[in-house]
C-alpha cells in the first residue's frame, strides 16, 4: 500500500493549484496604495500608454464643458511617468479620513484601476473605492469586533403580487440571544435597491462599529427595495442581466407606499422585533426619504423615529394625484405630531439641489409647530453625506 | 395650510431625484445584448478610438507568446465600427447556453465593458459574465421559482482562535418550517474564500432552481473560507481593502482541517440540521476537493456523501509531513470505506492539469476496492466544469 500512496505523490505544487482563469492579466501592481500620512499612491503599468488621469471625489469640483451642457464634477488629476520603466503614479497630498470614489482615464479612456478589485455600483456606474482610516473612514471599515448577519431573503407582499428580495442586518449576538430588538428600515434613493444601503453606504460596517463602541443599541436594520417595479436588484430576479436605468414606472406613485405593511408584518414574523411604534424607526435617502415621510404620517403610530435624508420630500402631481396615501397632508402630519413621536430628523446639505425643497418643508414643519431636528451639512445629494447621516442619525435610536 | 403646501409643491420633478453620482458617465448603450438565436452583440462607443477587441471563453482558446512563455487563453475577436458613428460593435455566432466571462481590449488596453455592471471576481481578476439562456444557462440564471436566503454570517472557531465569515444558503422554505435539513458543506479553490461559490459558482441559482424541479432535495449549503490566514474573503475583514492573492501561508498544511469541527459543530448549533451522517454531504473544487477527501476520511462517520471536483489530490510533502491529519491515509481511507458511504464522486476534465494525479488517486481507490463514481469530463480547471459539477453532484444528495 505503501508504495501506491508514492506513486502518485505529489505531482504538483500546491500553489499551482488555482483557478487557470485568474492568472490571465492579473498584474503585481499596487494601487491604491494609501500611506501613514492619509496621502494616497495610485499606480498603472502600461509600456505603450501615453496618458492616465484620474478623477475622484477626493479632488475638487470642477465646471467642464460637455455635449450636454456645462456640468459639475469631479475634477481630473494627471499620472506621471513613474521611475521604474512603464509604470505610471499619482500621488496625492494627505486626505481626511474618508471613503472615496474614483476612475481612471486610460489614453482618453474610462475604465476601473485593473489593480483595485474593490467596486460599488451606483445604478449604471462603476467606480473603484478606497479607505483613508484614522477618523470617519474607521467607521466605515470592517474592524475586529463582533460581526452582524447580513442576509438576503425573499418575502411575499400580497399588495403588489409577488416575492420580493430584501436586505436584512441583524447585529452580532441576536441569534444566541432570546431578547427581542427593535427595526430600522432603511431606504434607498431613485434607481437604487436593496443592495444600495450595504454596497454604497457601509450600513454593515457602520452598524456593526457603532454598536461595538456602545453609541448605538444593538438593532435590527431592513433594507427594503423601494421600487415597485422590481422584485429585487438588478441581476438578483428572473428579468436577467439586463442593465441598471432609471427609468422605473412605479416609483413614487404610492404603490411600494401601500405595500409598506407587508414587509413590516413579514419582519415582524420571522424576527425576534419589538412590533410597536417604540422599536420601529424609518428612514431614507432622496426617493427613500420621500417614502419615510409618507409612510410614517400615513400609517399612524407606526414609528417612533423618522429620517429624511436629502429627502426628495414633494410629491410630483402628476403621478399622485389621486393617491390616497398622498392625500390629507396636512391632517395625517397633525396626526403624526399629536400622537407623539421620539425624534424626526430632517438632514440636508447646503448645496443639495433639494435643499429648498427642504427649507420649504421646515417651514410647514413649523408653521404646524411639528417638532424636527433640522441637520445642515456641506455638500450635496452624495452618499458621503447619507453615510454620515446614517452615522449620525443610528445613535439616536431606541435609546433605553 | 392648504396655501403653504402648494408654495413648496413641484419644485423638482420625481426622475431627478436621483444620485449625482451615477449621472456621470453613464452611457445609453446596450452591450452585451444576448439574442434569441443565442448570439450576442457587444458594443462599445467611442469616437476617438481606434481598435477595440474582445477576449472570453466563448472563443476558441488560442496559444499564444507573453513575457512568461507560450500560454493558451480564450481567444480574440476584433470589434467593427458600427454603422452608427463613433460606435463599434462585434457579434457572435450562436453560442450555446451558458454563463461566459468576457473582457475588452480598447486601443490595447484591457478592460470591463463600461455597459455591462455584472462582473465577477475571481481572485484579483474581475470580468465582464453574460448568461445565454435556454439550456445550461438556464439553471444559472434566476428563475421565477421560490427563492432561498443567503447569509453572510460569523462563527467563532476555537481551533484557529478568531472568528470567521460563511455563506450559508438555507432553501426556500426552511425559516417557515420546523423539519430538519440536510447539509452540504462546499468548499472553494486556491485563492479563493466564501463568496466564490456564490459569486462565480452560481450555487445560489443552481440550487434554487434545482430544488424546485424538484430535482434536487432542499439543503442547506455551508461556504467556508478554506484559508485558515483568512477570516473572510478580502475586503471583508478588518485586514481592509487590500489585493487579493495566492500567497496564503495556511493552506493545505491541516490547519483549515483541523478546524472543520468548529463549522459543523456551529451549524448544528444554530440551524435545524440533520446532525449525522446521512445529513451531511462534502464537496469542493481543487484545493476544495483536497479538504473534502482528506476532512472525510479524517473524521469518521461524519460524511455519507463527498464530492472531489478537479481535485488537488495529494498534499504538498514539504508543508504536509508530520501532520497528523495527512498521516495514516491507507488506513483512514480503509475505516471511510467500511464505514459505508452513500456517495464518493470524483469528477475530472481531460484537460485538466490535476488529470494525472486523479487518475493515480483512482488507481489507489480501485486497489482498495473503495468504491466511487467518477464523472469524466470535457475541458480543464475552470468554474464552468465546477458549475456543472455541482449541478450534476447535489441531485445525487439525501434521496430519501
Amino acid at each position: 500500500m505503501k508504495r501506491r500512496i508514492t506513486t502518485f505523490l505529489l505531482l504538483l505544487v500546491a500553489g499551482t493549484a488555482t483557478a487557470q482563469e485568474a492568472l490571465w492579466g492579473g498584474s503585481g501592481i499596487v494601487s491604491p496604495e494609501v500611506h501613514e500620512d492619509g496621502s494616497v499612491t495610485f499606480r498603472y503599468a502600461s509600456a505603450t500608454t501615453e496618458k492616465v488621469s484620474i478623477t475622484g471625489d477626493f479632488l475638487p469640483a470642477e465646471r467642464r464643458q460637455t455635449p450636454h451642457g456645462e456640468v459639475t464634477g469631479p475634477g481630473m488629476a494627471a499620472f506621471k511617468p513613474d521611475s521604474v520603466e512603464g509604470l505610471w503614479s499619482y500621488t496625492t497630498g494627505p486626505l481626511p479620513s474618508e471613503l472615496y470614489n474614483y476612475s481612471l482615464y486610460v489614453n482618453g479612456i474610462k475604465t476601473a484601476d485593473p489593480s483595485n478589485v474593490y467596486l460599488v455600483r451606483d445604478i449604471a456606474t462603476l467606480t473603484n473605492i478606497f479607505i483613508v482610516g484614522g477618523g470617519r473612514g474607521n467607521l466605515y471599515s470592517v474592524q475586529d469586533v463582533p460581526h452582524g448577519t447580513v442576509s438576503k431573503r425573499w418575502y411575499h407582499s400580497p399588495t403588489l403580487g409577488c416575492d420580493r428580495r430584501v436586505t436584512i442586518y441583524t447585529p452580532a449576538g441576536y441569534e444566541q440571544s432570546e431578547e427581542r430588538y427593535p427595526v430600522l428600515y432603511l431606504l434607498h434613493g431613485m434607481g437604487g435597491d436593496e443592495e444600495a444601503w450595504c454596497e454604497l453606504g457601509r450600513a454593515t460596517q457602520i452598524l456593526d462599529n457603532l454598536i461595538a463602541q456602545g453609541k448605538a443599541e444593538p438593532m435590527i436594520v431592513v433594507m427594503a427595495n423601494g421600487n415597485a417595479d422590481q422584485q429585487g436588484a438588478p441581476g438578483q430576479t428572473h428579468e436577467g442581466l439586463y442593465k441598471p436605468h432609471t427609468r422605473l414606472r412605479r416609483t413614487m406613485e404610492g404603490s411600494f407606499e401601500r405595500s409598506f405593511p407587508d414587509i413590516i408584518d413579514f419582519i415582524d414574523k420571522n424576527y425576534r422585533t419589538v412590533a410597536k411604534k417604540e422599536g420601529r424607526a424609518i428612514a431614507g435617502l432622496s426617493m427613500g426619504g420621500f417614502h419615510a415621510m409618507h409612510i410614517s404620517r400615513y400609517y399612524p403610530d407606526t414609528f417612533d423615529y423618522v429620517g429624511l435624508f436629502s429627502a426628495a420630500i414633494r410629491p410630483d402631481e402628476k403621478r399622485t394625484a389621486g393617491v390616497e396615501i398622498y392625500a390629507d397632508i396636512e391632517r395625517t402630519l397633525e396626526r403624526q405630531r399629536d400622537n407623539g413621536l421620539a425624534l424626526y430628523w430632517i438632514a440636508c446639505g447646503t448645496d443639495d439641489f433639494l435643499w429648498d425643497a427642504n427649507t420649504q418643508y421646515r417651514a410647514l414643519l413649523d408653521s404646524m409647530d411639528f417638532p424636527y431636528t433640522f441637520r445642515q451639512s456641506e455638500g450635496g445629494h452624495t452618499w458621503r453625506n447619507w453615510r454620515v447621516y446614517l452615522s449620525e442619525f443610528v445613535p439616536m435610536l431606541f435609546k433605553k
